[in-house]
């Protein structure tokens, strides 16, 4: 069987966050076919470990789940395959299924995690799940998180800071508005600073990192001929693995600061961790030279700050340039399976 | 009983806007009383006329509702009465019942009308009601609204526009912005340009009206991580005599325009027509006279612009200051009651 018609059957499963039960029975009943592998399930998640002496531990990691779609929709052309999930990240788990079932020479013992509700909020992780249950499952010298790269190491991950801004006015008659503050008007002010942001660049381990500052709520109004009072507007800040959250949240009330007012709220609602790159790890390192490409700085969130809250250095490296996933005409092709199995097996060996 | 007692009877029965019933039912009796008058009663609206011989008619015209509050609050000190709707305007309904009940020579014969909702959508107006059933009733060659003006003349009334402008965009990830379009960026655009606008002021029979243009809504947003491909915001643009609601609209448009994109949408939802001065109109030049002060132009919306539409020349002359009312604190003296019975009751004379 095709890399593309593996990922065929995983994809014609549907597997949208919170209902992977049935793919996490396929994959389960698949890995407990090989005698060299310890299986565990835990909840819908699925775990695969070698037990020999090696005295180091790799670990791949892919989420089960997908966002919505019709698994139905899934075709087959003669060297790619589109349809939900296939580049993010039905693909990948095909092949790590076909490296996890083969029996071969490894450099260390392997850990092969397949997880459940990645693409929801992050409080429902499987793999937080397994954090907790059984964060002895987890443990390695270094993970690799099978995210669509584009088949290059994406290092490392932004974090995520996610704020409302809250903007005071004076109630008025829209036909005398001089005897009140619209608190809309303010909120065009805020809007255009931050449409004004420069993207700020940093480079760690050789990878640049490019921050980014987006509205992604806005509203306010009380009724067809009021000076509207008040106004609020949602901001998602994506930050660089140089700054904490109390630094990035900082530089933004600071960066907002002369269209805030006395009164004025930023309320900061929600903060994924950032991961520095952790190319100073030598598997991780030694994984970029494999890929024959320099590696990049992953500007979205991702599980790897999961493994590094959990001590272990990791970097995202999967099929599929992330720029198409989530797309409706999403896809996978042949070569990008194979480079990515091939490079995959190549790090193990 | 002083004007202020009788107001305080007024203000102490309930009729916020739909429930007009008793104060209507209190209005009839005490014009019934008067054998010179002939009532009727349409719905929750009373007219009284006196059907003389004059060939000239008179027409004064208030509404009996209120904005919300509660009638129980209404306190009377020694020349102030504070209570919902003493300024907006039972205080000026005391005053012309007192006038309508007093039996005096009048240079014409006066219709009466008290009138239900007028402080919500239009659509419900019990003036537009009387117009539709009895418009033989509210015929008259000039006609005086009691909105409290201060006491002097504001004429004719600006027209209300009420738009929607719908901003498109493009949906990204707020990791990757630059691959979409923030439709809210753009509406930080909309807006700011709307907060720069300068009132327009046009001069029309010697009185001043001031435009405006004010944002009252706005909304947008997708999700926390993605990047919105639609915004609309609410405008209400505050409209003087000389421009019809086709000149206001191309107006607005051509004043959006540099912020606009191909796809926009610029949305009329309601327009509130206008009216001019009409103080050319001898009968209402005479009582600007008479309450000593210039004129002004009504910059708020009220129902002259309905006796325009019936052909009938309409100013707005009532007590208290218009800027005070709709306020938790709302109040009318016993001077300013005086000044506007005085006023009036010389101009019928």
């Amino acid at each position: 069987m095709s890399r593309l018609d593996a990922t065929l059957a995983l994809v014609a499963t549907d597997s949208v966050s919170g209902n992977e039960s049935a793919l996490a029975g396929v994959v389960e009943r698949s890995l407990r076919a090989n005698p060299h592998l310890e299986v565990e399930r835990i909840g819908d998640n699925v775990i695969a470990r070698t037990t020999g002496f090696h005295s180091t531990r790799l670990l791949v990691a892919g989420h089960l789940d997908t966002v919505p779609g019709d698994p139905t929709l899934a075709t087959l052309e003669a060297d790619r395959l589109t349809g939900r999930g296939a580049r993010d990240m039905t693909g990948s788990l095909a092949g790590i299924l076909e490296l996890a079932s083969k029996q071969a020479p490894r450099s260390g013992e392997v850990t092969w995690v397949f997880y459940a509700r990645e693409e929801i909020a992050r409080a429902q992780s499987g793999l937080l799940e397994i954090g907790e249950l059984r964060p002895d499952l987890l443990q390695a010298d270094a993970a690799v998180l099978a995210e669509p790269t584009g088949g290059v190491v994406e290092a490392g991950c932004q974090g995520s800071l996610r704020v409302e801004v809250e903007l005071h006015g004076l109630r008025a008659h829209t036909a005398r508005p001089f005897t009140g503050l619209n608190a809309l008007h303010r909120l065009g002010e805020l809007l255009s600073r931050v449409a004004s942001y420069e993207p700020r660049e940093v480079v760690l381990d050789g990878v640049t990192y490019t921050e980014q500052l987006q509205a992604v709520g806005g509203e306010g109004g009380v009724a067809a001929n009021v000076v509207p009072d008040y106004a609020r507007c949602l901001l998602n800040h994506r930050v660089a693995p140089d700054r904490s959250r109390d630094q990035a949240e900082s530089w933004l009330v600071d960066f907002l600061g002369e269209v805030l007012d006395d009164g004025d709220r930023v309320n900061v609602l929600d903060w994924a961790p950032s991961s520095p790159p952790a190319l100073s790890n030598e598997r991780l390192n030694a994984l970029g030279a494999l890929t024959r490409s320099p590696a990049r700085g992953k500007v979205g969130w991702t599980d790897v700050a999961t493994f590094r809250e959990l001590g272990i250095a990791a970097t995202n490296f999967g099929a599929g340039d992330p720029l198409l996933a989530h797309r409706s005409d999403e896809f996978i092709t042949a070569d990008e399976l194979d480079q990515f199995a091939t490079v995959l097996d190549e790090w193990l060996a």
